[in-house]
């Protein structure tokens, strides 16, 4: 059973439409020191962990110039996550959330972000920092961060929606 | 024919595997002023343009206390370009690049990636603005944006690198 399948109060589901629209391709894995979702820290910014992606070998020479970039943008898929959740109960709140608005692995396509900075690479590995994910997550996606269109220090997410009670 | 399967001088493709991996469901569609790739802004900050993310029915519940975040990470899913090119050759470039130093669409699995400003929300729309890519782009996905985890002003990229010739 999918770790995220569990079902809280507050929590709503929807029948997922029988085919998919498009397709992906796994181009690697992500190596982590965290083997199931309990040891994972919250996000990649609260840990020191070095971890690497690998890339399978027909895409290596997509790695060209990688280097320049001091920091990545990462997309990998969380393959053992519910696809099914518009509203979910996070465990540290009252009420229950839009998914949207959620950084939840579950929602309907669960691919996860998240920036990293860029240490060595080498043989068809790019080793980085700040990766949140389970070992062996299945690898979508390595793009250069820029801070011209990645960048927004300024913006504020207010929680306080969390208190909301779900409404139709 | 897709608009990116141009090859030019440096670029590489390689063959895909046969089957995918994994199934994405588009969620909606983006609304832009933009007909085809020549009408588009190379990225979201270089235009004012309001565009919309038009949320499929079944999906909307998922939209609750988006409203409360400033910035929204969206996904979307660039149809229309090639997934087999490793090595790419940039227009304003000499010398060909790897593709995950690139953000061309053009890539394994091309999912785009826009940091936008949140508009209103109404009805299943939400109206933002940073958005570069043509009218009825399928949409994958939509975030909060952190700034703790996902900003990174001191970011830099050295395109000194688009001058190596390619190499096996």
């Amino acid at each position: 059973m999918n770790e995220d399948v569990e079902r809280r109060p507050g929590e709503e589901a929807i029948p997922l439409p029988a085919d998919y629209d498009a397709g992906l391709y796994f181009i690697g894995r992500v190596r982590t020191p965290w083997q199931n979702r309990g040891e994972c820290p919250k996000n990649g910014t609260q840990t020191d962990a070095v971890c690497t992606l690998e890339v399978d070998a027909a895409y290596r020479p997509a790695l060209q110039n990688l280097e320049g970039a001091t920091h990545l943008i990462v997309l990998y898929w969380m393959d053992r996550a519910a696809r099914d959740l518009v509203r979910q109960q996070p465990r540290h709140a009252p009420g229950s959330r839009g998914t949207f608005s959620l950084r939840s692995p579950a929602r309907p396509n669960p691919i996860a972000l998240s920036v990293v900075e860029r240490l060595d690479i080498a043989d068809g590995t790019v080793r980085v920092r700040g990766l949140d994910c389970i070992d062996g997550t299945p690898l979508l996606d390595i793009k250069p961060y820029f801070a011209s269109t990645d960048s927004r220090p300024e913006a504020r997410v207010d929680r306080a929606g969390t208190e909301k009670p779900a409404t139709p």
